[in-house]
């Protein structure tokens, strides 16, 4: 992970930094064989040899993904009374491989853009085989927050969805998400989720967050 | 339940009528007293009585919600092959009582409008304390889904959400959704999502949907 990438990443953590959380964005058995090879094809992107043999890292950093929002291990004492020790991030909910969602988010902090690989599990079904529009709006969600996260933390504001062809359950998509423009506090970004061979679209949209000041959100009033 | 929404509701059906499903929209001993208060309310409108004491079905009727949308206990020979027999319905996919979806949806057909009543449990959290936006985003596009259905089976076409105040995680919230227009296999529907007391809006979204001619989507070659 590069440098810059990784000192937002814990100026944005809420965890203390001796604490090992699981990373759900990690390859597992459940994943199909597209889905690990276009893991295997960012990981690539990730890190690149010099002609002096040298390996740096590249212009793709690999997001790690857990399934708490904040303070994992924290005793009680410390955690604020209105959160419930058993919140779990809502995408990372389900502890079955590959029921659920099944993704990871490759970051591109210099074209402030991303892609998401995104293989949908049985427990996420709408019209009978196909992905539900709430989860794939789910994933819109999940990913252009992620995104938008490179300016602090943030809250969704807007979320406009055109659903263009149903997801097929079970199938592998691809979710591209770039920053359109940034206006003060207001992020506009925008997304498409595709085929794998993105010849088809399933859905685009665009998304408009608020960065700054959301301590009262957070629980963190320094943020 | 008035017999034009029950008749509407077996003409959408995909379930053979002798199978017996269990109704996930029942009150059970997750429900916070807000949440059943606002149930008894709802169910109080689906009967009237009469000046001469008999009892009709009222303006509301409260929907079941099961969690399979196809052919639950159709022998595999039957199913169309694309379906996965573990398939389980997005809000209905949590078994643990009050972890994630608890939610009711009562119709008013007369008026084309409806209203939820929605309860987030800890697996849908987004921000620390706070319903994931994916997951509201869910909620608007099950309610509207089911809202829509009144005039056949629908797809979704667009789901535009302004996110307006983050939703406790844990709190009982009123959905209200109504059809705005119909324009041939065009369905408007709006949307909004607010504290009980309806003084606080969190989110308020539109919707639109098409209907008709989607037998290759359900598996149904006649509809």
């Amino acid at each position: 992970m590069n440098p810059n990438c990784t000192q937002k990443l814990q100026k944005m953590s809420l965890w203390p930094s001796n604490i090992h959380l699981q990373d759900y964005s990690e390859p597992n058995e459940s994943w199909s064989p597209e889905m690990r090879q276009l893991y295997d094809q960012y990981i690539a992107l990730c890190e690149v040899r010099t002609d002096g043999g040298e390996v740096k890292t590249g212009p793709w950093q690999k997001l790690p993904s857990y399934n708490r929002t904040l303070k994992h291990g924290i005793v009680a004492a410390q955690r604020p009374k209105t959160i419930d020790p058993r919140a779990r991030l809502f995408t990372r909910n389900v502890e079955e491989k590959g029921a659920a969602f099944e993704y990871v988010v490759f970051m591109n902090d210099q074209e402030r853009r991303c892609v998401c690989v995104f293989q949908s599990g049985h427990l996420l079904e709408g019209p009978p085989g196909y992905v539900h529009a709430g989860a794939v709006a789910t994933m819109f969600s999940t990913v252009t927050t992620t995104l938008s996260m490179l300016f602090g933390r943030v809250l969704t504001a807007n979320l406009n969805l055109n659903f263009r062809s149903p997801v097929p359950l079970g199938s592998v998509s691809l979710i591209h998400s770039a920053v359109d423009k940034v206006e003060g506090r207001k992020i506009f970004v925008t997304c498409r989720m595709t085929s794998i061979d993105e010849s088809k679209l399933y859905t685009d949209a665009t998304a408009l967050f608020l960065s700054g000041k959301l301590g009262h959100v957070f629980g963190t009033k320094s943020v």
